[in-house]
């Protein structure tokens, strides 16, 4: 199934649009975690590897995909890339999907590069002994315009995967650039409205392309803005809670049907053992504390935004 | 001592201002390399590690500078970041400048956990025990404004190492964002007048920054003018040979005493045994066309733009 449709059966499954993001830290670890593994580069990826698939059982059946950030894994070496590829293989084997945010970006041979890197595997390849680190889309950056996506297009097109292109970030300095008007529309709009046309040709029987858009929670007024200008664009939303966005500020991403957008959460999520009402004394309960997080986002959205329709679909 | 001064020192010690760009592929490596080791991911990171380790002895004593393409790397999983490593600190142990291309960009711990994976070793520091992959400088994207950049110049300068923000790419498509005119100015022009801002605070001694810029070879009107908007900004210029950009379009990058830019080539070096007049049978003089290429890059650097100053100081 190409990836857009294979996204929305997802949601449709769980019954909520939520990407559970991990971003592991040595020292944020349930106790636990943090007292198996000596705090040695060696020891921090055996503890991700630990960490990440015992989170990945608590995450199966009650989130859609997974989104894994590379800075983390790489901060830890060649151990820590080791222990993010089989960390993102087990998830594959539980059928969750799985992002990888690496916001990668470069032309030709190189953007080609990269797509094989973490683009070749196939669906029904669940091992994918062939495919470096497989995952089922990857986070771009497009400043390098057609030349720096077409590859990766390309590339997702072939093995029937995904990617989602930077177009208006979380943070207060996206504004630095992103919101510089030229011919009387932001930068950012510039940016959607390539990639509307980049992701056209690739939408499947979902109505969604295999192309779609990164687009912070923090700026309401812009998600609306950027659903008009990218229809068949699946939006991934990073900035819901620690960053500051509410399920209201995500609403006006969704379509009627309560598709067409996923929201991340990740120390949320992942860390919600750190949470002051969800803590257990020495963390010894923290599986249940993201399980309690996750139904708490997963109500928030279907109460506040027309995600809720993904319940009675 | 400081980057911009490192880097400096190097080029005046070799007397040129050449990068060489390390960007393997199994299926371009000289013969007796494809024929020692199997073509699977491991063999081939085998392999990339054998061909970097003796391409830097020829290159050692002969450029300033080795940059390392990360997709060809990841390309081969963690085997081929592994060999990625390896080779990193051997160019260290030979005193060659290493500048790692990945492009990163993220904000917040994030970008912290990307500077640590790359720019966390100092420079007397030759093996890094405790640096992932330990190079002097890395290449960024600063779509996401300060918040994006910030977190990797306070990496940097505590290390005392270096970045690239990219500018102005040497891509046909780089119009596509990165020409469009607000308030007057291109986007380019805009990054590259925030870049100056951001740099002047990390200028050491030798009058240039930590934090530098890539400017494509491809449009050398546009050198001049980012060179006038960009003082005490390092240049590091791809796209010279193999993409089209010659010796006269990027003169304008050096500042009167030949200093302030370093100018790469990637295949034109490391791969110059594909050139017909410097093909050997069997591939067996491969590291020969590889110093023909060189002394020939060196030569019309030297005649063309005032990096030529560089062998006289």
């Amino acid at each position: 199934m190409p990836f857009a449709s294979r996204l929305i059966a997802a949601c449709r499954q769980v019954g909520n649009p939520i990407v559970a993001g991990i971003d592991p830290r040595f020292s944020m670890l349930p106790e636990p975690l943090r007292n198996a593994f000596p705090d040695t580069r060696a020891g921090r990826a055996d503890a991700f590897r630990t960490f990440g698939l015992q989170l990945i059982d608590v995450l199966t059946g009650r989130v859609p995909a997974v989104k894994f950030q590379a800075a983390f894994y790489e901060n830890q070496g060649p151990e820590g890339m080791s222990a993010l590829r089989d960390t993102l293989v087990y998830a594959r084997t539980r059928r969750l999907l799985v992002i990888l945010d690496g916001k990668r970006n470069d032309i030709g041979s190189t953007a080609e590069g990269y797509a094989e890197a973490y683009l070749a595997a196939h669906e029904d390849d669940l091992n994918a002994a062939n495919a470096p680190w497989p995952a089922d889309a990857l986070t771009i950056n497009a400043y390098l315009g057609s030349d720096g996506v077409n590859p990766f297009v390309q590339a997702a097109s072939r093995s029937g995967n995904g990617l989602f292109a930077l177009v208006r970030t979380s943070n207060p300095s996206a504004r630095d650039f992103q919101d510089l008007v030229a011919d009387g529309k932001p930068l950012y709009r510039h940016v959607a409205e390539h990639l509307a046309h980049w992701a056209k040709p690739h939408c499947d029987g979902s109505g969604y392309s295999l192309l779609g858009a990164v687009v912070g929670a923090t700026y309401p007024e812009q998600i609306a803005e950027l659903r008009q200008a990218m229809p068949g664009v699946l939006f991934l939303i990073p900035g819901y809670g620690a960053q500051g966005g509410s399920a209201r500020d995500v609403a006006t991403a969704f379509d009627a049907h309560g598709l067409g957008a996923i929201v991340n959460s990740s120390r949320g999520l992942a860390f919600a053992h750190l949470r002051n009402d969800l803590r257990s004394p020495h963390d010894a309960n923290w599986q249940r504390a993201v399980e309690t997080a996750v139904t708490e986002m997963a109500a928030d959205l279907a109460e506040n935004t027309p995600a809720g329709h993904l319940r009675s679909a």
